[in-house]
């Protein structure tokens, strides 16, 4: 297999990393923001070639990885790929149902393919992009009924060689299953870091910093992740406030066993987390 | 101000870390534990000297750390206390309303101070115990009306012997506190874990991570944990569920601009949290 061209579309965290990891193992990358100055910035920092011409570029790429929030992806890809019928599209969304609905055509047609990379930070923007962001992580793929297969192995192929694992889900069971390993965690992180108290705050140590580190990033585009995964996080808030419930119950009924039986739920679903990490789990400090 | 004495009483990690940081400092350590081959075992460690006589150990302390479960601390101090007339006692207890009202007359008396070192580890026992876990860390006082300095004076000399730094609550305001700076995290981190579904596990990444860290934490001790502060964690649980559903509202509104104020809110949280931690607050990668 010859070495793909891959065209990027928006260079945040996500794109910029992504072009810096596949600049390194050697594709040939095109950086293409809808500010020209930010594709220009990306060359500099020698993470592939910004472009001049779009549907040019188009014509060039085997694939497209649009990096832009999830409010977005379905309406580029769809602009972009009349542009132009050669490349394959991918994504880099949090969110897939919605996108993979709006694009079901595409799907069938091996024009599209939903990718969605376990991996990120709370920091965003080109200047936070490191090329090792997807080493190690998990991406999922999401393709449709009847999506043939050879535009799926470009799209693996473009996940291994930046390093990630690979696994596929459908749209729906794709966005059932980030509500409970991200999206709720998110929320879960803010509630908690929202009901810190000024005068509690000199008391919270490595427990607190862990449980709401994500709590730190960007809520506009959280709020469009969560709006756009609506009806499965629904659905996860109403688990966990009723999950809360028990524990309430449990601590008026003064019922110890009760009380531990719900931690030990707690402990068991980190277990299972623990099975399948592959990334690092570190054993840090924390205060009881 | 000659090196003082400390007996410390019951090694696991709290203790067993106390002793041997103290004795790194040149503190005389006296080691006590039901299990007599624990205090050995933590001699051989070179954590200080395991007592044969417990009254005759209580006659040359000047100050006696009980670092055994919250359920257990009121009525050992009081034992002991009852033993020999000389030391001051205090704890590492999370909780500190109930063992201070238990022990009001003692607190008086200048016999007992209430003390709560923000630092600790979901990993157990005096095999993990280490000379820098108190370093860094936050260590709250809780005084009552009336304890007298001096014996204050000798509790944080301790706690800065240790490399902590010291505030004083009322044991009521400290139990607020820890609600929700540290006991309200520990539980959203065990719902959140114990949401998670084994087909969602492979989705799981560093967000996930982060945030049900804790929730590996032992369930007995946190159940006990939670139960002696059961008031403040009844109302920091109706706060929690009282605040999902304020999102979940949103989400149902699909209002975009009503869920970003959410999660704002969980981001002045964490600012908060920052702008009063002197721990590492590591900028790690996520999921998003």
């Amino acid at each position: 297999m010859s070495v793909p061209t891959v065209l990027i579309s928006s260079l945040g965290l996500m794109g910029g990393s992504l072009a810096a990891a596949l600049s390194r193992v050697g594709w040939r990358v095109l950086l293409h923001h809808r500010r020209p100055e930010v594709a220009i910035h990306g060359e500099e920092l020698g993470y592939g070639k910004a472009i001049t011409d779009l549907t040019h570029a188009l014509g060039q790429a085997d694939l497209v990885v649009i990096c832009s929030p999830v409010s977005t992806i379905a309406d580029t890809v769809r602009q972009l790929a009349s542009l132009h019928p050669r490349p394959v599209f991918t994504d880099v969304g949090s969110v897939k149902g919605p996108i993979c609905a709006a694009l079901y055509d595409l799907g069938q047609a091996g024009r599209y393919i939903g990718s969605h990379p376990m991996a990120g930070s709370h920091l965003q923007g080109l200047q936070h992009a490191r090329a090792n962001l997807y080493h190690g992580c998990m991406t999922a793929i999401t393709p449709v009924e009847l999506t043939p297969e050879h535009p799926i192995a470009l799209v693996e192929q473009l996940w291994r060689a930046v390093g990630s694992r690979l696994c596929r889900f459908t749209p729906e069971a794709h966005d059932q299953a980030v509500a409970q390993a991200s999206h709720l965690p998110h929320v879960m992180a803010a509630a908690t870091a929202a009901l810190l108290g000024a005068s509690a705050a000199p008391l919270a140590a490595t427990g607190f910093r862990d449980t709401t580190r994500v709590a730190g990033s960007s809520p506009d585009l959280w709020a469009d992740i969560l709006l756009h995964n609506r009806d499965a996080m629904l659905q996860a808030l109403q688990f966990a406030q009723q999950h809360l419930q028990q524990l309430e119950q449990a601590l008026k009924n003064r019922d110890i066993s009760a009380s531990a039986a719900w931690l030990e739920q707690g402990r068991a679903g980190r277990c299972r987390f623990e099975q399948h990490a592959q990334i690092d789990v570190p054993s840090v400090a924390e205060e009881a």
